[in-house]
């Protein structure tokens, strides 16, 4: 197997783009990954092309189509929230199988309007599947299990959101760039207790790509600036996740990360940064267990504690998050990666953590009663 | 690179199921070609699913649920018509880059009522990217194009219909069984000049799986009955193929087909049998020429000599074909594949190619301007 190295990351500022299409703006992130890699559309072996609410539309297509066809295998896959981070694994896949050098891993969204806003997922309403009727709400019910188990305060959940919001302010990428103290967090509109619409993630627009090589091509390009590709991981629900609420939202997490960490060699105390599906506030506290960030129970004094804020121990969503920086669905699991990479790289402006040199991007995707979860662990060359 | 070898190969009856979901279909397709290999599900190391409706319902969790749900990484894609390929085709990358021993590719479609009857694509109407509104009209202006360049008559057309139909009557998989004689299918409804209602594909639904595993686990569980993936390429539409309507059809697939022969390094002339996408009847012939099996110009008269029939020198869709087969479009690429193993394995009934050693698997997909072919080249062990 082939070690696999990103030699291009970047992303479209996230917002709303009402006269763009989705395919423009995974063009335009592709154009950016590629410039940021000094390559161009003819040097690329295949594209992996991401999107949950455009996956069928032939997506990676019609990106060449803005760029250039030139007539490459395209793949488009769908994986709920965690599109983004399978197409990116895809395309490891595709490098270490030797059959290609360069491969571009896109994600783009245009998301439908209200649609996070009503919590809809794919398919038919999953009341009863859940045990709840919407996305809000059961990640409101799974932070109200850790709390019950843990006495988790009401006060670090939204935390969560002011961390992430002061982060946004320091990325010109992001959707909002501006800090929200906590009597604001606390004090905005109630959407599934104890989540205001604050402590909830942003549906926006946006797209961002990764340009992976085989380790022949990264010397080929110069080391300087790539970012080894050290553990690589998806899991779906295993066959216990359905037996109550927060049995839902963790196991899978839990899988992928064991696998990424066993693949990489390396545990969570080695990492200096971690880019984590923050699509609720609630989210963030119970995925710093899953991936073993801190124990189990010890999510609340972790946060409380100034680690995961930038500065920190382990600074996590120095990007914003999902939360501020903006969640376009498909594009997620390829943007935490971006920011991890731009990370790694020491380029990551005002928001650097500094000395980073391993780096983990999550993401987790729910369709009507199943998941996936993939999990990422880069390392600077 | 490992090779790649298919253990399980198997399809359900093509039909209508409206009491049935695709993912129990997709799922009574897996465990049929699981049965087939003598594998559970516990032995699958990942799993990849094609649908072209259902893709961005995370349909490979869906099938895990109906079968066990093991945690292992699911990966859902989406390429139109070619989905079927792209899923299988990911599964050939993800064994060869060393990270599984056995995948499983499943295809499986319930398709909207009316969609291929109205030729709708996804997305928005076609119209002056085609050159013409609906996938019917693409096909038969293709068509046209080749009668009026070489002479192709209507009956050469027609006899495509009459071949696949007869084909099919050797099936117990197929949707339809009977023969139709060639004054049938050039009287039956016309649908776009030249192409009648019996010159169009049967819109069903349908599942396909196969099991892929490595050459060490091959080996571990017998090669009796394996088949060896030789050549497996995919293609996008390469940067001239808008340059008028027959462009569009054809370069995409002889891209694709260029590409498989060269990893597999064999040639047309040493296939025994071919399953292609006779979406349309004209479509038939146009791949005759597209992959190779005989000269352009030639098509009509490979028809016309019977070389294409079961019996001939080089048959083409013995299974019957889309044409009478059925074409439900997500799990039509794997069902070739299916289809091309059967033969290898001489386990096709009375449908048999005697002393099948080499088959070539193809399938075209068109979205709105854009398309992918896949082109899979197999070999009895």
């Amino acid at each position: 197997m082939s070690d696999v190295f990103v030699v291009g990351a970047d992303l479209i500022k996230f917002g709303r783009y009402p006269d763009r299409t989705p395919f423009q703006l995974g063009a335009e992130a592709t154009l950016l990954a590629l410039d940021d890699a000094g390559l161009g559309i003819r040097d690329v072996g295949a594209i992996y092309a991401a999107s949950t609410f455009n996956a069928a539309s032939m997506m990676a297509q019609q990106i060449l189509m803005q760029i250039g066809q030139t007539g490459i295998p395209c793949v488009n896959v769908s994986n709920a929230c965690a599109s983004g981070a399978t197409a990116f694994r895809e395309a490891v896949i595709a490098i270490k199988s030797g059959m290609y050098d360069v491969v571009v891993a896109v994600g783009a969204e245009k998301n439908p309007s209200g649609m996070l806003a009503s919590g809809k997922s794919e398919g038919p309403p999953p009341e009863g599947l859940f045990g709840s009727g919407t996305m809000p709400a059961l990640f409101a019910e799974a932070g109200m299990v850790h709390s019950s188990a843990y006495g988790t305060t009401i006060e670090q959940f939204a935390k969560v959101s002011v961390k992430n919001h002061h982060h946004s302010t320091m990325n010109p990428k992001a959707m909002y760039q501006r800090e929200t103290p906590l009597e604001e967090v606390l004090a905005s509109e109630m959407i599934a207790w104890p989540l205001t619409k604050l402590m909830c993630s942003v549906n926006v627009d946006g797209a961002a790509a990764a340009v992976l090589c085989s380790e022949r091509k990264a010397r080929e390009l110069g080391l300087g600036r790539a970012v080894r590709v050290l553990g690589s991981a998806l899991a779906s629900d295993p066959w216990d996740a359905r037996n109550g609420v927060m049995m839902n939202v963790n196991p899978v997490t839990r899988l992928a990360a064991a696998s990424a960490y066993e693949m990489a060699g390396v545990g969570p105390g080695e990492l200096d940064l971690v880019e984590l599906h923050d699509c609720f506030a609630t989210a963030e506290l119970l995925h710093y267990e899953n991936l073993g960030l801190c124990a189990d129970g010890e999510a609340g004094a972790l946060i409380d504690s100034g680690a995961t804020a930038l500065g920190g121990r382990i600074p996590v969503n120095v990007s914003g998050g999902l939360l501020s920086k903006g969640h376009p669905i498909g594009a997620t699991g390829v943007a935490n990666i971006v920011e991890v990479v731009m990370q790694l790289r020491g380029e990551a402006g005002r928001r650097q953590v500094q000395g980073a040199r391993l780096g983990l991007a999550h993401v987790l995707g729910f369709g009507v009663g199943v998941g996936a979860a993939g999990v990422h662990i880069l390392a600077k060359v």
